[in-house]
């Protein structure tokens, strides 16, 4: 879903060379990276779901064939929009799909000409809604965001594993515990894990507690330690999210102003550097820095002050 | 409702001019910059608060003429003090209304004369309420924070427009999934929204969930990551709120005590000098100091050591 | 309640210049500040809560009066000990009521000798649990904590003050909307403040939205304001305050260690020493440090190195 | 549960000083640190886990008899592995026992032949599940987070005495207060105690405040000052567990690459190199640095600079 590289083709250096053959790949190109292009596209977003919430309220017969004419129009807006973004890559439309959001555009967008999928079916009805979603792919800061977030969940992968073993155990222990007396909560690994996952929330756990009073007065145990094992992981979990997606956002940022050259098809997204290099590098650079303090301290001590 | 400029009219510059010659402007000005001045209008704005509390519960005929002549009082009091702040603006008092507290202050105060309003009306209602806010306009500690915590809010638009999405998003699947079977939680947008607002509490995951099973399994996938979704990103808005707040709330302390004229009408913000500029230039500094750093490290690795 | 002098008095002087006379006040001073005194009362106090709480499961005759018996025994030991510590004074008995935590203790030691409150009264049994809030001043660890949590409060007092008119301000108001139609939960100022401190814990919010739906939509802005505006607060709150007191906590640590003499009466509280004056200092040398790092680069770069 | 030696015998020395003397003790011992051999028994503790899984929904003659199967190849198969972690301690066997996570492996795997745990007894259920939780020791990664959260314990063992002596005073005035009125939640000082725990989730806050404003007004100042002080305590223990575990985390991944032989049998636990000792001269080193600083202030303080 996130793709680091652009999503747009950068044809700096063939327009260089081309001179002033231009033609209409360079010209779709041009037009895709122009600022109007841009807003009108994330105007007509909005404009589309602001259409899809009014189709879920009630409506009489005239409204209901505007809002059908509007979604035709829109349907035909966007296919427009992504030929254009596809033929900006000339002779090398195949390169449009090597971008997951262009792939993602390209189904959202296509998917009402697959036969089958006419009229209302439900599958399209989602297929409208996601459309909605290209809005993060156009905004740099929710796409800055959206990138962060998702960059900052190998740093939780243990944890999350951890959670997950802990859920699971836990599960395994409430049928065995629990599992003739309360089928309804805890009568298969399934059904154990969906309760001690709603437990997350504390909003069961009075009644489960209570339940467990029931069993033994031992289950205090089991519910007490899931809960205080549990709301601790999530916490960390949670900050530890916040705090590497944080720092993800700040180094996405950094390496926005890096070269003239970094962002030539106005993606948002350095083109010939590689992102991740660079925030190594920067980590190395602070690294150094400390050395380097530790280092003046020292010489400052060894050597007598003139 | 935030201002940073002065609410309050500067005259040094014209009393050092003017020497002996004080007016009634500059008297007024002078009475509206003193200390007792300002105490004593925040004990009246809580005496107030407290006569709105006590009018709440149920009064005899003496209790309620005492209460209807305090309001009285208040009244007159409130509008004394507008007309004194008024009249320091000297032949400006179009300037008064240039700043958004002092507005804020004439509507609650004025209210009162809008005919129309008289009597126990609903709207004066809100408008006796509404004095009580102007507690925070005369509390420096106050303002400090309320300003802190407004200004951070562009700092989390980007994570605001994140999360409207994904409620919007959620929003119409929710709808789709649910909207015929369910029409009390999702039978349209607005409810949708309201039903996943709620669940953002965590209140009503256990309900929600146990009526999704219903409907399939695969609507827990449909929960489960809408919950994990939208309470990650709210703590990340939450936590990146206090976070620029309390940075803000330091920068609005640090800049309070620049220069020994910064604040010589003493409502607690800087005259001459931008705040906004200091702060500013305080962030340049940093990065100049980061560049230097840098730097320094690239020298190490170019030049040899001798 | 939190005293930050010494609680304990030092008569190391006495001692010293005293030389071989040690009267009854130098030893009782000595035995109130050895270890196995203080371990024996913890000891104690943690023996008290026990039976307080076995105190609590109904008992037969027998187990009556063991606990009866026991009962006796702490009061005639947390007397004696009262005692020696009063003497520890020496001939200035009333110095020992400058220190809180001694008030404090001789309110719950000797209140049972308060005609009127022999017995069983509820004032008594209050007095008896309030005991076991001893053990706080015995642990440094705890006490730590409590002075540091306690020492944040100023810290947030202009949030919670913002907190309480925002409180206000939402309970008059809410009044004013629900006060005629839900008496119950609005039915004046104290009923709507307890409402929305409730709501704090967000539990109910679904059953309050969904009654304010009833009389208007608009009463959702009423709601989803509170909410995101007491919730924002309260975590600011609780965030303020744990990282002021883990502040003030690592202070009061520091400057545990700082000089021989610094804690003679082995409370762990500095004597001589001013405890604010030294963090204060520490703050300043940190200022210090940082401005000396800069100044260290900008000499690296004017002058060419060695 | 966590140990922080080496779990498996480095037998370096021995195999230099053997050279070509290969026993089977060495074999042992080379096979128990190969990727392959680790990758097998993680992959099989997930299997089994699995299969546990599976288990708790209802299954035909068939489908029982494969899982009876799997459950005593998967006891072989531990078996196996636990005999050859033995055998690769040669001739001192005894110190597989020395480790605590290898005694863990061995009670949940040998347990099944303990007589009278044959069958399908409860207590070997429960021994199937925890050999789940072996999963922590074979997996770095999960390992670190666990020895990390285990060691960031003490630092809010004092945080945790607060709270139990918050918890245990007022279940104690909750006892005395409604005791007599409310036995189902306030009988004894274990009913207290639970209801206060449960209130720690803010669940049962709107019943218990109704209930208790029923009894007086004052059970507010009761409930407030309850959740008030305990809420904070919590995210205090919490947020000081996760700053704790994060930073022993940090030390634990420094630690690991500080020499070449630090870890020979790859069990991600340096052998010679005792971590506490590294993590605490790290300790030390950033007390010096902080030392030198304050130094270099004072000399710049007391000597005239050129």
């Amino acid at each position: 879903m996130v793709d680091r590289r652009a999503e747009v083709p950068a044809q700096r250096g063939e327009r260089r060379r081309g001179g002033p053959r231009r033609g209409l790949a360079d010209r779709c190109a041009r037009m895709v990276r122009s600022r109007p292009f841009e807003v009108a596209i994330v105007v007509l977003i909005m404009a589309n779901g602001a259409v899809l919430g009014i189709e879920t309220y009630p409506h009489a017969g005239t409204t209901a064939s505007v809002l059908r004419g509007t979604e035709w129009m829109f349907r035909v807006v966007f296919v427009v929009e992504i030929t254009i973004r596809v033929l900006a890559y000339g002779r090398r439309p195949q390169d449009f799909l090597r971008h997951g959001w262009n792939v993602f555009d390209l189904l959202v967008t296509v998917a009402i000409f697959v036969p089958g999928l006419h009229g209302d079916s439900a599958v399209l009805r989602f297929v409208r809604v996601a459309r909605v979603l290209r809005l993060v792919r156009f905004s740099p800061g929710l796409r800055t965001i959206v990138t962060a977030l998702w960059r900052s969940l190998p740093g939780v992968a243990a944890f999350l594993a951890l959670a997950g073993v802990t859920l699971y155990v836990y599960g395994m222990a409430g049928w065995l515990i629990f599992g003739d007396r309360y089928p309804e909560q805890y009568g298969d690994i399934g059904r154990s894990l969906v309760t001690l996952f709603v437990l997350l929330s504390l909003e069961t756990l009075p009644d489960l507690l209570e339940q467990g009073l029931e069993v033994s007065s031992w289950t205090l145990l089991y519910y007490v330690s899931f809960v205080m094992i549990a709301v601790n992981l999530l916490l960390n979990i949670l900050i530890a999210v916040i705090v590497n997606s944080m720092e993800e956002a700040r180094r996405l940022e950094m390496t926005e102003g890096l070269s003239p050259d970094y962002d030539s098809d106005g993606d948002g997204v350095p083109d010939e550097v590689d992102r991740i290099a660079i925030s190594q590098r920067l980590d190395d650079l602070r690294t150094v820095i400390a050395e380097l303090e530790r280092e003046l301290r020292i010489d400052r001590e060894d050597v007598p002050r003139r």
